[in-house]
């Protein structure tokens, strides 16, 4: 059995990773490709209490630190029981923030240093490292006002004003040019399908295998 | 203001730390110190929060990695909420176990590697090391069958066997041989008086303005 593809959609508020692991979900498993699609924090019964924890109760309930330890436990719960399963088995996983979303969040947003956030990535994920990264990138004021608009902004990060989120979206940046290897930067400002088109070219760069099932992805079918 | 002293009471399962937490709050409070007795996982309502998801359910709910962070998290809380804000005002803390517990039930019990814990020791806890550490000390099956007595065991240890605790045991004695400026033995298996006497004189020991202050324990008080 050939070990599936892990690919991890990263970036801040408002951005569309969720659309767009509907999208990807959907055209993987037009292929003939069986899929698991998932989310951080949560994705099992474990790291979903984690997150309800996390993500409930009041701005400031847990330090940074204390967020990163809970973010991992979570992760490597979500990892132990749904990822590393899942692409034993050859699914791919497609996972709406992973590790990244704590480099970001509660490394450059709340002042862990990398090196403690680097530490523990390695015990817990350690080589189940994502295959694809996708960083959807867009300015932070359409993005934060795709979020309010849409009701869906975690009250925690309500407070935190531009300047918190400008910091987020350098960061993913930063990682993307650093782990090029890994990352591609996915320009989210257009619409729906204009980016669901360049997330499919970055699949098919990044494995081969989909460039000739798939070499045409169908437009107008999201409009 | 003084700062405050810092003691944690470690040990396996049934060597009567509660009850030595409780005699040793009572003896300093006679004194006139401000005690917070408090215990891990637990002590703040976060880290009780945590300590609930850690506690219940069934034994291997979480893999030993994700223990340890929830373990850590939890301490993160009780640190910063609990334990540095009485620091700082001047009482002592007594805490029933602390970040030993964490190295022997999750690293020498469970496998997790010692440099892990020990780095996220270090984002954690830094430089608020116990100033010390009493180490209870007694044979795994008196312990055992004092806990099982109590009907006072953890659900998820209980199905371990007598290896298991006696590995705990010997990474206790480990700890507290490696760290002989913060740590002491207390032979935990003679009578409760008998083992207060031993922690009172570790005590005044370890800290000589209670040696004027408290010359001697009243025999027969806790009889």
């Amino acid at each position: 059995m050939t070990r599936g593809r892990f690919i991890t959609l990263e970036g801040g508020e408002g951005v569309g990773k969720s659309t767009q692991a509907a999208i990807l979900t959907e055209h993987l498993q037009s292929l003939g490709i069986e899929v698991l699609r998932t989310r951080e924090p949560g994705g099992s019964e474990n790291a979903e209490a984690l997150r309800d924890l996390v993500v409930k109760g009041e701005a400031g309930r847990w330090s940074p630190v204390a967020e990163t330890l809970l973010m991992y436990a979570a992760r490597a719960d979500h990892l132990e029981r749904m990822i590393r399963p899942a692409l034993a088995r050859g699914a791919w996983v497609v996972c709406d923030r992973f590790a990244d979303s704590t480099r970001a969040y509660q490394g450059a947003g709340g002042g862990v240093a990398p090196a403690v956030i680097e530490g523990i990535d390695a015990a817990v994920v350690g080589g189940d490292q994502p295959d694809l990264t996708l960083v959807f990138d867009m300015p932070v004021e359409i993005g934060l006002d795709r979020a309010f608009g849409r009701d869906m902004f975690e009250a925690r990060f309500e407070s935190k004003g531009h300047a918190f989120h400008q910091r987020l979206r350098d960061h993913f940046l930063a990682i993307a040019r650093a782990e090029p290897g890994r990352c591609v930067i996915v320009d989210a400002a257009g619409q729906p399908d204009a980016v669901a088109d360049a997330v499919w070219k970055a699949m098919q760069a990044r494995f081969p295998e989909l460039a000739a099932a798939a070499p045409h992805l169908t437009s107008g079918r999201h409009a």
